[in-house]
């Protein structure tokens, strides 16, 4: 019995929630709305992670029903060491039994039996050693081929993998952007990568027509999300970059199929640490989740609502 | 009071063993000696760790004299979750105490918040929230230069880097061997990696004229070995892929300078696992390590003639 493959676990999830918004857990220490407060600044490792246990709990009761998705950032819980690796765990684990897809953004990249022992932790569980049991993670392609194989024999047990191509952060032109020779012509290296995404996942597309392996493309590049979605149509991609990363609605339209389908958009602390916002300082401090609440719906809805202002204006263009 | 920088600790750390080979901390479960067998096969996490702990703190004690570094491989440790963890940490104490470098083999690459909290674990430590407090780490360059920042943050504080460059495995060509324009001409990928260690590292070199910021280029390249060394002669060089991945003291003859510094050439598996030789079959099983304590002596001295035989070459090439 295998299960439905990740493609189709996305876009039901997507369909369910009517949100392609997937929230991403970057517990700053310093940003902790104040019922954690006192915990993130001890110097104890194991009082700080149970505030970040708590305060991740909280957030996941809080968008449960309104998202698909929750990525957790795997250095802000490394950074507490053994403790913080406990409450990644159990936050995991919460996540997934109130329905929600789990993405481990940890990025990681290694090769042979390396490679085999990240898999296995982040994707395996709860069989043997057991392990986050995450339904999907990131990984960077630099060691090529090689480094992806261990985490694509996940695959046929439904879990997915997002493949770094071009991320959002400024210098990923550096290297990201470089112009290569391909059967094509000359392309940015960030298509080679989409390439090999393309190649790990070719035999993982279902029946919604999307691949179990995607890419990341940061929001902050919609007319890169463009050529990539016109190029790649069955990848889907996770698009970090929006709100605080200065990113709207608007630039993540192109990520999107004629469906609506195909792109999990991240925010973080703009969801996360809404309730910082001058509009919730009418919000007493134990309602802090109630800036998130309405924050991830605005998000959502504005997403939602660009997506079919692109299907109207092109209905109109097919019928001039 | 800063630290004295990376390149001049790797250095005296060479000269004071007299070898320029790094000591790879896999613990491959399977293929653990006799007595943390029972231990490596539990299914409970508590177990296992406290074996690969108890296994790596005799590689400590067996190699300390006789290698200047250890490179454990973070991804054997995340395995086995936050067990895992406290083993390494403690491995890692250990190792320090009894004088060996330590380089954690992370490959870690993000951005911002994200990389520091990467950063601040790794090479961080012991004030605040503590951290694993290794000498050096490896990172993965494919996010640019806003990925490496955070961790040079720890530059001078006596902390190294090895960025990935060209790596052992068969295909890091798809990636890192494509070719780029650059300003002297086309060149592959892993050059424009190595030009962004230096950059990274300008300010950071040594009295031996070493940075701190390093690359890992595997020994599986012996011309790409040499061909970076010729143009990046102040890089130091974190060298895998000796032994099990096929390569020897000869193909890495061309990653060091003419006074026999610059490179870290990684065995992991066969010396851990020496007992499993054939011409240690005699060996009791409790003296396992008397198998890896020979391997050691016998790779750095190949390397060390392997050295004397090219600096004799040169200098008869002279002569005539």
């Amino acid at each position: 019995m295998s299960a439905p493959p990740f493609g189709d676990r996305l876009v039901a999830a997507v369909e369910a929630r009517g949100s392609s918004v997937v929230v991403g857990l970057d517990p700053h220490l310093t940003l902790l709305p104040p019922p954690f407060a006192d915990g993130a600044a001890s110097l104890q490792r194991d009082v700080v992670a149970a505030a970040v246990e708590r305060f991740c709990d909280e957030i996941v009761e809080t968008v449960a029903d309104l998202v698909p998705a929750i990525k957790p950032q795997i250095a802000f819980f490394e950074r507490l060491g053994p403790p913080g690796w406990t409450a990644l765990e159990r936050v995991v684990q919460r996540a997934k039994r109130r329905g929600l897809l789990v993405v481990a953004d940890a990025k990681r990249g290694d090769i042979g039996a390396t490679a085999t022992a990240y898999a296995d932790y982040l994707l395996g569980g709860p069989d043997g050693l057991g392990g986050l049991d995450a339904d999907a993670v990131t990984v960077n392609p630099y060691l090529g081929t090689d480094s992806l194989l261990p985490f694509a024999a996940y695959l046929d047990r439904g879990k997915g993998l997002f493949v770094l191509a071009k991320t959002s952060n400024p210098s990923s032109a550096e290297l990201q952007d470089r112009l290569i020779e391909t059967a094509a012509g000359e392309r940015p290296l960030y298509t080679a990568v989409a390439e090999l995404a393309r190649q790990i996942g070719a035999d993982s597309r279902g029946e919604r027509g999307f691949s179990s392996v995607g890419i990341v493309v940061g929001a902050t590049h919609p007319s890169q999300l463009r050529e990539l979605r016109g190029s790649f149509s069955e990848l889907p991609f996770l698009v970090p970059g929006f709100g605080a990363q200065g990113a709207d609605a608007g630039d993540v339209t192109g990520a999107f199929d004629e469906r609506g389908l195909g792109a999990l958009v991240n925010a973080s602390r703009s969801l996360l640490f809404a309730y910082r916002g001058e509009e919730y300082s009418g919000l007493a401090p134990k309602q802090w989740s109630e800036a998130t609440r309405r924050e991830c719906k605005k998000m959502s809805t504005a997403i939602n609502e660009a997506l079919a202002g692109v299907r109207k204006n092109e209905a109109s263009d097919r019928t001039c």
